[in-house]
């Protein structure tokens, strides 16, 4: 998908949110980086996809900061955080009658973590109202059926905390015998899983960890290199979660589970789905 | 109040709605008008209040368009359909136990109509919910005080459309045997009322309706001419309807009962009130 005019609003949300941060309360800094901001506004065309715009943004607050990670301690944090409740998650996982569709669950509520599209969550909170959370997983049906025709997965990772939530969706998958590969960033950009992060996360239990080739808040296939374009066309699956993914790939040539939480009106409009929906979405180029 | 980071990203959504008023579905035009106006961006400084940044915005618009008042038609079509809704409004007040907090709720009703803060609404649906809207009228009492203690009334306006609303508000005060004088913007801002709008609303018939000297998506007491400065100061009480008003108004040397919906966090904030709450709010000076 490309960018709307209602996502330059939300470049200048994400900066605001980055600048902090980077500067604490000196608004006055965060402010200078605005103003620079505005020079490189003509770059953002239409022919983008949100990440693309995006990655223009951090660029941008990468050279003008000289801070390359700002997100880098977070992460850290995040990942501890979620690491911390993992009892909790194995509980509410062992107590279901569907382990498969509640791991699913799980993987998609760890898409609250998300500093590029929300400044707090409460993802405590939303692990006690698991049940009561706006699902919907109307493709779970196909994803079943796939599975049970797949070997090869390629699971495309999201961020830094989500991460930890994910490794119940793949030892479900594991233990369905199938081969794992999760896809992380090549590079830290916002509070997105790097390979650091998978491991510290405890993926590499459970799956190959695989780097693309380049680095977006997205997976852009025609920017990886040619080993991880093999895979992604070759795999008998894909998973993948998060917005980010959602929106470089939502236009791509093969079939696809995203699993995201929706963050955004643009997004929302395009699915017809309400904001803050948690979503099983089956893509299949030829619908 | 001054601005803060976050009213920098809502500045580029007022852009977005007014670039979709001058050129319709065109986003390369609105895009061109977003690209320019990131030059300005060092021009918004912390001093400002929201409404004075704002005149920077709709200034460099009007300068780039070359289009004067681009919501002149909206703002008369949205006064012709309040006004088929006066029988069903007169209704309303004909059967209320207190016609004069019926019609500050009204009035407040009225401030759902604001091109500057959202770019639609369904005030037929308001009206049908009038019993079930959130107000908090808590300061209805010492509003209730200060009238029987008064005789000329300062009123404020703010949106064309809203203004027929606030007829029946009039109509009570005057009623009660007060003096009104009806403040409207000097010339068009947004989809303010200026004086052809009062008049086209009907204000001319309970209130001497004047122009406060500059123009402002609100009013800065610094700015007015004399004569509006010093009706303002002697004025036994003085009622401000919208956001806008409370935005320049809410550090100001003297008593103001502020009559609006609350539309933006960074107001939520300050005054600790729900966004979307319609509030009757009791600004003095010494508190």
């Amino acid at each position: 998908m490309k960018i709307q005019l209602d996502c330059i609003p939300c470049l200048f949300n994400q900066l605001i949110r980055t600048g902090k941060f980077i500067y604490g309360n000196d608004i006055n800094k965060i402010k200078e980086l605005i103003d620079g901001f505005g020079y490189h506004l003509k770059e953002i065309d239409f022919n983008l996809t949100p990440p693309h715009a995006g990655q223009i943004l951090y660029d941008y607050i990468i050279e003008k900061s000289g801070i390359e990670d700002p997100y880098g301690k977070i992460k850290k944090e995040s990942i501890n955080l979620v690491k911390n409740k993992k009892p909790l998650m194995q509980k509410i996982i062992d107590s279901s009658s569907d382990k498969l569709l509640t791991a699913i669950e799980l993987s998609i509520l760890g898409n609250i973590i998300d500093f590029g599209a929300t400044e707090s969550f409460d993802f405590e909170k939303e692990l006690e109202n698991l049940n009561t959370e706006d699902f919907n997983l109307k493709d779970y049906k196909i994803f079943k059926e796939k599975l049970n025709n797949s070997t090869t997965i390629l699971f495309i990772g999201d961020n830094a905390g989500e991460t930890v939530f994910d490794t119940f969706l793949l030892k479900e998958l594991k233990d369905r015998g199938k081969n794992l590969i999760y896809a992380v960033r090549e590079s830290p950009i916002i509070n997105d899983a790097t390979y650091e992060d998978a491991i510290m996360s405890g993926i590499g239990e459970y799956a190959e960890i695989v780097k693309p080739g380049h680095t977006l808040s997205g997976l852009d296939i025609n920017l990886t290199n040619d080993k991880f374009r093999n895979l992604f066309y070759s795999s008998d699956m894909i998973i993948s979660k998060g917005q980010g993914n959602f929106e470089t790939l939502s236009d791509c040539k093969r079939d696809i589970f995203f699993l995201f939480r929706v963050k955004c009106k643009v997004v929302s409009e395009l699915l017809n789905e309400p904001i803050g929906e948690a979503i099983l979405h089956y893509h299949f180029p030829n619908n």
